[in-house]
């Protein structure tokens, strides 16, 4: 068993009692414009009561419209977002900052995002968030790829950076609190991704955290809604800035191999696991990651400040998300001093090229794909022990493998 | 006369005294964001009371500040969305579901569309009404034509598929209620298609229907309010789904002649007129006709279910529209089992190709183009006999010519 | 001194007292949706007490959620648009309209505005203010053009027409009312244009006129708040239609050297000063300008109509806007007929073209550019007289170049 210190991966499917509400439905036509929840309306019996759920509507600027739920569970609180595709914009745990300081300092409304500008780049004008979903037809760089055409004919297109998923609106929404231990608070939606013609996905996801608790538990189905095979691709571009990442900073995973992504990041693949400071200009660097995984496939990677006293692990199952990125961009702090963890079911490459690799899954009509990704934060340098050793006792078993070079088993040359 | 089950071809342009409420002019900043009458708040005299007119605004979602306007006459409903160009959503009649199942369940503001997206094909995000204008600079499949830029050059562009005008929002709304008979109800609204050194098209449209009626008219005015010459193109994409299409259902329409769009019609052009059960992966078959009138170039065509029990006619004017197009895309239920059927003043092929087949109406400044559908509804099998009788008769006189293979006349090769 | 007749110029940065309320302030979700001030709420001592402040939020159509500040000090009124970059819509002064009427009537909210659109030209279809900034990261006709994408390479962009600047709503808006003379009424503003791994520019500006005065301030600061040094271009498109143009209105300015753009303007280069009368068709003319200065660089330009009872001069320093373009297009009044004052760092060339050119600015990180522009109107015979008197004295000294072909300094060949 792994993250003794966090009780999330312990929970079953089991039923509790739970009191929901209703945020978003499209179909039914609700919406709750702005509404709170908190022990004073609601006692629920647990020992924390400094918990709440706060709704709202944000109003003006670049983020006029966009709706946000802000769980808090006591130590931990995190701000869903329905309308970025049930992203996460940031969050806190006993004062910590979880997340970063990108130079799009608001939210964006995906009205003002276009996907297609700057050669595919659009994406990126939104890009703020700590946990953003790259997907669901596709994910990864900007390149040429064939899809079928309403006249059934294959058509050459260009993918924009990183799909579509974060900029589209849940289309159902709802809070809800358990009335039972463990009493879990949260925030489920639904977001398709779908055209006529085009792709039928349907996540449903369920963002939850427990009371007094340390982790964030994202828990995601992608079903083919359509009538015909379709592709998906997932990753979770997990965000994090300062206090985790410093100069000093490490990356500790359970690693069987690691790839330089181009020739930027094999320059730096001596210290591929450890970040420096902020320095204008710096060119991001990005390794791709074969992770080692206990018994049942389970893994866990651990980002951890200079001296280990602010640190945050996230942990996912290798049979769901068998491909890990790490992205390095320790630029300066006014343009986005960031590393991204990047559990996925696929390399961020063009999918043209993830397909050629075997990496891009296909759903059959009505299959789906489930995904969970446990985040959790350890203050203190006791706090991680339990993860170091977890990954220290799988990494003895196996000497890394480093590629000095990229590899076309990983990255288009 | 044709449409005896129909009163709706015998109203004259007479003015009736009538209530009239406006819920959206731009110019003077009226607004109205939810509103409502009946007959509990206006006793017209009808003889049916069960109308009502009802306009919301949608929030959440990928729906979120789309206007809609409700309208029920008694047996028939509709639901107008100024949002999206005047388009109608879906209806009822007697309860029986006007409009198709599209993959796309919610009514997508246009701002959630890029029609750029996918190689021009964005349209089809938001693709989901049971009648949706194409155009009016262009509509048709993607393609690149060349446009007058601000500096007087032709520049090439890619026409997106099917135009901007059902991307946009309607400038002028207005509800109204006829106070004498025939108890007219309906919407009236204005959209522009326009741009500095773009088309200044004026779309101005009524869309309405009588107490106690099984039809709907929507009669169409589109104006050249620029100074300069403009190019205009109009397709009315009226699709239906269930029950009306099924397993056996046909068209009934008067043909002097049929021609594939494609090799992939061409294999279907046996049963070019009758529609099979909905076939996970079916490939869209589309046919132009050329279609006889009456007299006074009236035509009718009937969308008929397979016992005949329940049908669907459109009446309109080849003067107004000569061209007309059928859809067949009998795809499974969940990729949207469609028939669409296109009365047009030219084949929605790209609209260069349309241009050079003479297919293209030129507007002259101030000058306008007017069109008007009208779409009845037909439950039990003697209601649709007198619309048959009216095809029959003019069929009887010609033996339709139908080409196996496409032709240049009608599409590219 | 110049601008006898306007008090603007003598405003020194020394601070009063003043009234301000913050209307929009995304990052601390303040956001104020309909609000007015006015003598009756405010009795600030002035002599005139004709001036108010209002701000709506519009509804509807192309404009729904579309935020104006209206700004009315007297005799001068204006309308900020927060949602467009802070642009002016369209002002009044004495009744007599700023502005020009173009064929887009309404204004139109960002989100349908799609600049890739008409092969970079979609810029145009919102395109209606008196006076709209270009830029920030570009401006000028649509070209190709170099940016750094985010993996640090080269990648060829198609940069749009005039750039984002116009299309993004401002994060901050604050209207403000000085307590104490000159009584300043006015509107600021900050709109960033950033993206992750593109610009990262913040404009802070200030839009003030004086009670009971004929003038208007528009002072901008743009700050590079990124980390890298980044390029910037900003162009002032000051729009005229009726009644300051007219057959036979005129350009005053104090002339260096005057250059066609090209061969179409080059057909009117005898009569580059004068306009002529609507003219259905009419291809823009376009002329660049050098123009002289007083000895700290200061320059105006004047619009009049043909009997010189009605006109208009932009001041500004050719230190901070050294280029000057001239924009005739003097099409039919369905069209617009327009012409465009348009003080500018550079030309609106394409930026590759600018660059070589040297007409760039480069800011380095935390580096700003400061640019102010003082419109002012002159209604009467006698009012324009210090103008003219001003800029001809300039000009007595100087026997101004004018190029009867485009040249290769100021235009692409």
């Amino acid at each position: 068993m792994m993250g003794l210190d966090c009780n999330c991966e312990t929970r079953g499917p089991r039923k509790v009692r739970a009191f929901e509400k209703v945020l978003t439905d499209v179909q039914r036509e609700i919406y709750v414009e702005n509404w709170r929840i908190s022990g004073e309306e609601l006692d629920i019996g647990a020992e924390s009561d400094g918990w709440h759920i706060d709704k709202r509507r944000l109003l003006g600027g670049l983020s006029d419209g966009v709706d946000v739920v802000e769980v808090n569970s006591g130590r931990l609180s995190f701000v869903v977002v329905p309308t970025r595709g049930m992203g996460i914009w940031k969050g806190t745990f006993d004062g910590c900052f979880l997340g970063w300081d990108s130079p799009v300092k608001e939210l964006v409304h995906p009205s003002y995002v276009n996907l297609e500008d700057r050669g595919g780049l659009g994406w990126l004008s939104g890009f703020n968030e700590w946990v953003v979903r790259c997907g669901l037809e596709s994910n990864g760089a900007p390149g040429e790829d064939l899809i079928v055409d309403n006249v059934g004919n294959k058509k050459s297109v260009r993918l924009p950076l990183h799909g579509r998923i974060a900029n589209t609106p849940a289309s159902e929404v709802r809070a809800f609190v358990g009335l039972e231990p463990p009493f879990e608070l949260g925030v489920r939606g639904v977001v398709y991704e779908r055209s006529m013609f085009g792709p039928s996905l349907k996540l449903s996801t369920s963002i939850t955290s427990e009371i007094g608790d340390n982790c964030i538990k994202i828990s995601d189905v992608i079903e083919n809604v359509g009538g015909v095979p379709a592709e998906m691709q997932l990753l979770y571009h997990c965000n994090y800035g300062m206090p985790f990442l410093e100069n000093g900073a490490r990356l500790i995973a359970p690693l069987r191999r690691v790839a330089p992504r181009d020739r930027r990041a094999s320059e730096g693949v001596e210290e591929f696991d450890s970040f420096g400071p902020p320095q204008a200009g710096f060119v991001e660097q990005v390794y791709f990651f074969e992770l080692l995984g206990d018994g049942e496939g389970r893994t866990r990677v651990l980002l951890t400040n200079k001296d280990e006293t602010k640190a945050t692990s996230i942990s996912f199952s290798l049979r769901q998300l068998p491909h890990f990125t790490l992205w390095k961009n320790t630029a300066s702090l006014s343009d986005g001093y960031v590393v991204g963890l990047e559990p996925a079911t696929n390399f961020p490459n063009p999918r043209r090229f993830e397909r050629e690799r075997g990496r891009v899954i296909n759903l059959k009509p009505r299959e789906n794909y489930a995904a969970e990704v446990v985040i959790a934060v350890h203050l203190g340098k006791e706090e991680a022990q339990g993860v170091k050793d977890w990954i220290k006792n799988l990494q003895d078993a196996v000497k890394p493998k480093v590629f000095k070079n990229p590899t076309s088993e990983f990255s288009p040359m």
